[in-house]
């Protein structure tokens, strides 16, 4: 990747470049140092043109039917006149060598359109990593001109708290279900939700995802809204039905809407962009200490001392601290 | 806390001595400098000594009958021959006042009796120091010679993950409720338990609560035990009934046996005490670094440029970072 000159490359994103936009996102995930360098000089040029779009998170366990819809949504909203960038956090990208949305004949038409702008999960040995990567990935789709971004996760984990702090809104995908399998969701997740839409609302499944919206609707009673001025609506869904897109896409709006009028888009971006810097501080010290040769050189010594109980983990870390600082 | 000489201390608390325990405990809860580094010796001469007791972590919502268990368990176990500590961690005491465990007279017998040590949560502003603390305060009741050591707290947000990281079982205890509010458990605390009770299992509620023990293994079903080889048991529980305190104690002795012949309670600690060094670290770099002045001198700007969108969250972590490891 040498050779870069971040400041051609950040105008020809900012021209709305396709392929300058592959390249920036390749320098920011690349770990060379010389590469983080340049990202570092990009970012500074780029982020303050970002933020220009509407972020939608888009969660929901493997097999609910998530590609299909943002196929069916990013085609919706190419005809509309928007341009989508569609991107994914997947904890799981560094284990399984793969990752979702690698696989674009899933969203076989969207992929084909120069509106569409799809990026699998990048990979990362961390949760942190993987979304630090994704969210600057975001913020330079915004500044070429993609105004809304798609954010795709698996409902695994932590993954889904941390793709509703980088969005603005955030869409759970369930499928249609029976009452024992309903107390199967994570009511954390569901609590994180600003919508819910139940797929695959057809054939043999339209009656179960009916019933299943109403138990939804009901389960929701129960949890504290994410948003403290937005019933969250659960609507059914079904890919065979173009229609119903459309009608997610009105909710969306009328979400996007009220949250705008309320100034608390900004607000909430702003509350998130500054705990994301904490977030990068914690995770980021963190590493640089166990970096340090000194802390290394100590670092198996005091965790087995303190395995053994023979030193208390309060003393050891704080040894470490010492250590690292120079003490 | 002038004048105190660990040694002498920890000579006294190893002894059994009621008031020396007393007295590190309120030196390993304050925060003056001095204090500190007496505490620190301390703990490096009393940490050896601990570890040799069994940690029953118990949860459950405010009225669940916590105190009236534990008063109740507590006596069993002094008449049983061993020493009792009771301990709790409550986040909510820096901002309440008040805290779990304050009102000893919900444990009338049991704060009365010798073989019993019973100490309140302590204040502080975090979760983490909470934790710290009571934490610490276990070890030394350990060094003291207590060998069952009861750490309470409520159901509110992270304290119950916090407890099970410090405890090697965790026993929760749950309200007779009817099929819609099963749904307001929180399916990680749940997924944290080794034991479940199921309290006031008489009277008026007593069907119902024979109704919520089935209802709960038939939940529990669609859940990841805590224990691979541990089927969760669920109980109903009657302060009013005596018996069923020897009932719930065999219970929990079965665990611990199951556990100790497989050598799990030794390596769950060495763990839970290797996470708990790493979190000290985790959250008190961000402290030295928060408190450094040149750190400090900035960091009002730079979150304002972070949330105003002139500058990524990364580069400016970077950037606070950089100044205080001195680049």
């Amino acid at each position: 990747m040498a050779g870069f000159d971040a400041s051609t490359l950040s105008r020809r994103v900012l021209e709305g470049d396709r392929r300058a936009l592959a390249q920036a996102i390749t320098l920011i995930e690349s770990s060379r140092a010389e590469d983080r360098r340049t990202a570092k000089l990009l970012l500074e040029e780029l982020v303050p043109h970002s933020g220009k779009s509407f972020r939608l998170g888009i969660s929901g366990v493997p097999g609910v039917g998530k590609s299909t819809f943002i196929e069916s949504l990013g085609n919706y909203l190419i005809d509309a006149g928007h341009k989508v960038a569609v991107l994914a956090v997947d904890p799981s990208s560094a284990i399984s060598g793969g990752s979702i949305l690698g696989d674009k004949t899933r969203m076989e038409r969207l992929s084909q359109r120069t509106e569409a702008f799809i990026r699998p999960s990048p990979a990362g040995e961390t949760l942190g990593g993987v979304a630090r990567r994704t969210r600057e990935t975001m913020l330079l789709a915004e500044a070429a001109g993609f105004d809304i971004v798609l954010v795709e996760t698996v409902g695994v984990g932590q993954s889904e708290t941390t793709v509703s702090q980088m969005t603005d809104m955030f869409l759970l995908m369930l499928l249609p279900a029976g009452g024992d399998e309903l107390q199967g969701i994570k009511r954390g997740i569901v609590e994180l939700a600003d919508m819910i839409l139940v797929n695959k609302a057809d054939g043999a499944l339209a009656l179960t995802a009916e019933k299943s919206v109403t138990d939804y609707r009901k389960a929701l009673m129960f949890m504290h809204p994410h948003a403290a001025d937005w019933e969250v609506p659960v609507q059914a869904f079904s890919a065979l039905n173009g229609d119903q897109t459309a009608s997610a896409w009105e909710t969306v709006e009328k979400f996007r809407q009220s949250r705008m009028e309320k100034g608390l888009i900004e607000g909430n971006r702003a509350s998130q962009a500054k705990n994301w810097m904490w977030n990068e501080i914690r995770n980021g010290l963190v590493e640089r200490l166990r970096d340090q040769p000194e802390v290394a050189a100590q670092v198996a010594e005091l965790e087995q001392a303190v395995t053994e109980n023979r030193l208390s983990p309060t003393t050891a870390a704080d040894e470490l601290m010492d250590i690292f600082v120079g003490k």
